[in-house]
């Protein structure tokens, strides 16, 4: 059945790693011994516990997290995070910054105005539909935090080298490029990453916290609402997505075992991303569509000299086996996500039929 | 691999139905002919609406749903529901009445207390260990809502018949009992369900929702804790937990075409729940906890005559590949949990297994 797998270049949910997909099915009827599914596990089991203290105990290897970061599993994706982090981490007396470099980041300002917080917009690059990183910037050292989108998926950019914050802590939706590339986690109050892009199915969020934030936690809040009900519990305080945490688990090992780590993925990353720009740069037919010094590992967008020739494209594209490479439908165009799971194999056959059709069609 | 697999009497997660395991293992790496896993293919993608409207359409077929009722499929569990309820359907000039019957009765009302809204418990049964549905009690006929859970998965209660209110509209956490028998849902405002006991995987809860509940949701409450937001969007506004719906799809095909629908599989249920009760009440060795008009067809729950006599079932049982069957942390005991996918095969083990132990030890 693997030879009829296409190459798979969705934006998210996106790619998984092959041997960790093969792993998932040979054990789904009887997960490690137990005589049950993954699926049908007590949460409560030391089945599950080991999944789960793996799945921690490899992200802050991988990340290199001091002792003063807890990994937390939550649900509701990015978009909880958006109402969940002014809720928990910004009190009315205070004010927050955020640098819009993006459609997330906009629905993240968006959640915490609704929730009546105060929320400063220091940057943004919607003048030029987001196509740049904004460089030059004020934040307010009174801030509770700055927000800012490591990765912006829908518009094809990424931060390089993140901001100085002058001790404020950052705060960074990282759905779309959690562990792409070797990072300094130290300036970062709370990481968040929806999995479905870099590190697992959809229906779980990976939110990594610092001590000094939990402290801020109002007790006023919901339980489902608040961060210290998932670090006071190791995730456990109800029936936790286990599926997903678990798929998790493997990719995270998969990370770490076959890959090699977190230098090598990002050597693979930045050959990845190379292979494809080189193709947009070499000629005037692809044209892409972020500022060249602030283009994504992750999400290579681009346009061709027409719309009828994008459709075609892609149609063409499709029946040759390379799947997910229109643009997202609020801005158009092409993109290729190339996240951790997409291997070097499916870029160089992508690369491949994007000379080719320049070729027919330019 | 399927010989080895124990019976299977977990609370939740709890046992599914092997042919839906099976299925999702054979499609696993290339799902309908997308080249894709499931867990890998676009939730805008025609292959997911497939799978997102057919669990709707089932729903409603299954429980007859009538036009006014909407199936949203949200994330975090019930426990969220518990703070969504209030939030969404209580205004802060209204009251609600809760009947409190066990645990998750108690976690309700704590949540919609920390939001400062309005709660009367009208009855409880903690005066006995929550071990009955009470039945003389007066409802409050201006209420909001009535809530109710139908099912006291660590209790093993049930309602058997639900409450009159008079048109004040029911809701009910329905996590361990729905679609276990035939119903009406008319005097529903709203059912819901984590999905992790009767219909699927953890990861997802399914929510059912009728129109003039929905027309109370306030505007400014967070996206993501709004009804109306996945009312709105066919639960597709942000990226939903794609695999987990995906089974519940599965189990609610299986609960149609293999079952036969849910006059059979009440049937079913009736005759396992005898089955075990048979036992209970055949002797002095084991006790049911629960009143007998109150007896839960999901949760059968007893004692035997010492702790020790406890722990030695529940580790004979584990040894003969009868797994789950300790009690809640919170009550201890035994505990049976008999969800749909439980078979008469693994009711017939159970029976067999209980009578020789108690020969062996009575």
């Amino acid at each position: 059945m693997t030879d009829k797998r296409i190459y798979n270049f969705n934006a998210g949910p996106a790619a998984l790693p092959l041997p960790v997909l093969g792993e998932i099915r040979d054990s789904f009827l009887n997960f490690a011994g137990s005589g049950m599914s993954i699926t049908e596990i007590s949460h409560r089991s030391k089945w599950f516990e080991d999944v789960i203290n793996d799945a921690v105990a490899r992200t802050k290897r991988i990340l290199k997290l001091d002792d003063r970061y807890q990994v937390l599993f939550l649900q509701g994706g990015a978009s909880l995070q958006f109402a969940m982090i002014p809720m928990n981490l910004l009190r009315d007396n205070e004010t927050a910054d955020y640098i819009n470099t993006g459609t997330w980041v906009a629905k993240a300002v968006k959640e915490a105005k609704l929730l009546g917080k105060k929320v400063n917009v220091v940057a943004s690059s919607e003048d030029k539909k987001y196509s740049y990183i904004p460089k030059n910037f004020k934040l307010n050292p009174d801030a509770a935090y700055v927000y800012i989108t490591s990765n912006n998926t829908i518009e094809g950019t990424q931060w390089d080298k993140f901001p100085e914050t002058g001790g404020v802590p950052l705060i960074a939706d990282m759905s779309s490029d959690i562990m792409c590339k070797v990072m300094d986690t130290k300036p970062f109050g709370l990481i968040y990453a929806g999995a479905q892009k870099n590190i697992g199915p959809a229906g779980v969020c990976m939110v990594i916290i610092r001590d000094d934030l939990l402290k801020k936690v109002p007790d006023t809040l919901p339980s489902m609402l608040r961060y210290t009900t998932f670090s006071n519990s190791n995730s456990l305080y109800n029936t936790p997505p286990c599926f997903a945490i678990y798929t998790v688990q493997l990719v995270l090992k998969w990370l770490e075992e076959t890959v090699g780590g977190l230098d090598k993925m990002e050597a693979v990353n930045r050959q990845k991303a190379k292979m494809l720009y080189d193709v947009l740069d070499a000629g005037g037919f692809y044209k892409g569509t972020a500022e060249k010094d602030s283009r994504s590992l992750m999400n290579v967008t681009f346009r061709l000299p027409s719309e009828d020739l994008e459709k075609k494209f892609i149609k063409e594209a499709t029946d040759n086996g390379l799947g997910g490479l229109k643009g997202h439908r609020s801005v158009g165009g092409c993109r290729a996500s190339i996240y951790n799971a997409t291997g070097i194999d499916a870029i160089q056959a992508l690369t491949d039929f994007m000379k080719a059709f320049e070729k027919k069609n330019g």
